[in-house]
């Protein structure tokens, strides 16, 4: 059997990667892309099995650019899992922390390390474009004093060391990232569905629109609204539930839906993770 | 009468100033601040009669960290109004479009402007920290060959030509910001609301507090969830809608929804604009 391919964005060791290798198989071989849009774009082009995005993290909410790129490419959500961001100090092997005097990684890592900053004052935080680039940078210079803030999984892949662990503020850091597939798939159990739809600006429309799952006992886990572009103030509603559009249920739910929506979309049938 | 005065995020010519005199009055004094955690510090100790900060974008969705701070800090929403985004080429006085070689701006103005850089190819977009600030750092430079993207308001602000009026590719770029002061206020006549609350995590839980305003016919605007700090995958709800506390059904359906959410608040009453 071949090894699958997944497509990911950012560098080699990126969280992205690890949410990859949950999702494809710990044997599979990751495709890194420059931006989320490549991602979409390599999995419509066949040169991968499926995509990898983030699509919610717990502290800062919506990866909004890859709600719009939902709406822009056809392609289906065919698998969800989570990933716990444990941020590591990484730095060459053999140097102590006392050597280390610059710290590098993407801006949010260095802002959920504000704790760490303020215990180790002599450590300065600098930006880099992402968490990974930032260790693979450590292994192209022979400069001793700088670390790096990233996942253990670049460390090892690197070949460098982890010297603290968990050094992040907040534990319940967790990032949501789905699979992105060119056809759709129903799963017979634990079946979850993400759609897509916009409705009249009129009172009343939103409260309409769930109906259709509430009166069903349909369970929504998540709704997100998103700007619709081109008309100002008017938005996309997305919502996540649980069930299979093969369920009768969800089939009466949708058709519903379609009656009361200017436009539905099902982004996609998955396992839900547990 | 002593002249109004108002915080803001940016320098002096952001759009953010521009909305703040639409909510304090052409003769307010501006007082520029480094980030949105100042605005909303001036306001709590008095030293500015209220803050304006942006809370929702057309294009790009809500400005999360402004959803953050409302919770964080105990002050209340007194006003609201929007701005269109209309992006100026700017330049020094008797430069022309042919001299110019780079243009300075915040990388989302930037990047609104795709088309304008697709027509013009040997421009060169350099990102700056914010828009108005590229357009001061025009006034500091004798070079000729640097324009900005910035609001006309800067322009005049800094003495400066607008080369090219709103070369923005989406018309529809509207910001909705919100005043903010530290009493509420409770206008008699075209009163808005804006709450937040928490709900437990279960099914139709959601349903049930929407239905707190639909079963009453009070009209939401505008639905918007984000995770709540601390616990993974908890959501805190903002819903905004049209009436007052002052209002019996208004009164009515927030004792309704404090029996069903964990957590209900009243960011404020406001009037709505028009």
């Amino acid at each position: 059997m071949p090894r699958k391919r997944f497509a990911f964005q950012g560098e080699r060791g990126a969280f992205s990667e690890v949410a990859g290798r949950q999702l494809a198989g710990p044997r599979a071989l990751a495709v890194p892309c420059a931006v989320f849009d490549d991602v979409f774009r390599a999995v419509e082009r066949g040169t991968v099995d499926i995509g990898v995005v983030p699509i919610e993290n717990s502290l800062i909410g919506s990866i909004n650019v890859n709600y719009d790129l939902l709406l822009a490419h056809p392609l289906h959500i065919v698998g969800e899992t989570q990933l716990r961001i444990v941020h590591c100090l990484i730095a060459k092997p053999g140097v102590t922390l006392q050597r280390i005097r610059a710290v590098h990684s993407h801006p949010a890592a260095l802002d959920q390390c504000r704790g760490f900053f303020n215990k180790n004052r002599r450590l300065r935080p600098v930006a880099q474009h992402d968490t990974a680039g930032a260790v693979r940078m450590l292994t192209e210079t022979d400069d001793e004093s700088i670390a790096a803030i990233a996942s253990s999984y670049a460390a090892d892949l690197y070949g460098l060391r982890v010297l603290r662990k968990s050094i992040e503020d907040e534990k319940q850091n967790f990032t949501r990232f789905v699979a992105l597939g060119k056809a759709p798939i129903y799963p017979r159990k634990d079946a979850k569905t993400s759609v897509v739809f916009s409705l009249q600006n009129k009172a009343g429309a939103l409260f309409r629109a769930l109906s259709v799952f509430a009166l069903r006992d349909i369970s929504m886990s998540r709704i997100e609204s998103r700007p619709a572009r081109g008309r100002a103030w008017s938005y996309n509603f997305f919502v996540d539930f649980e069930g299979s559009p093969n369920d009768e249920a969800v089939q009466n739910a949708l058709s519903n839906l379609e009656e009361i929506a200017t436009f539905v979309r099902v982004l996609g049938c998955y396992r839900k993770m547990m």
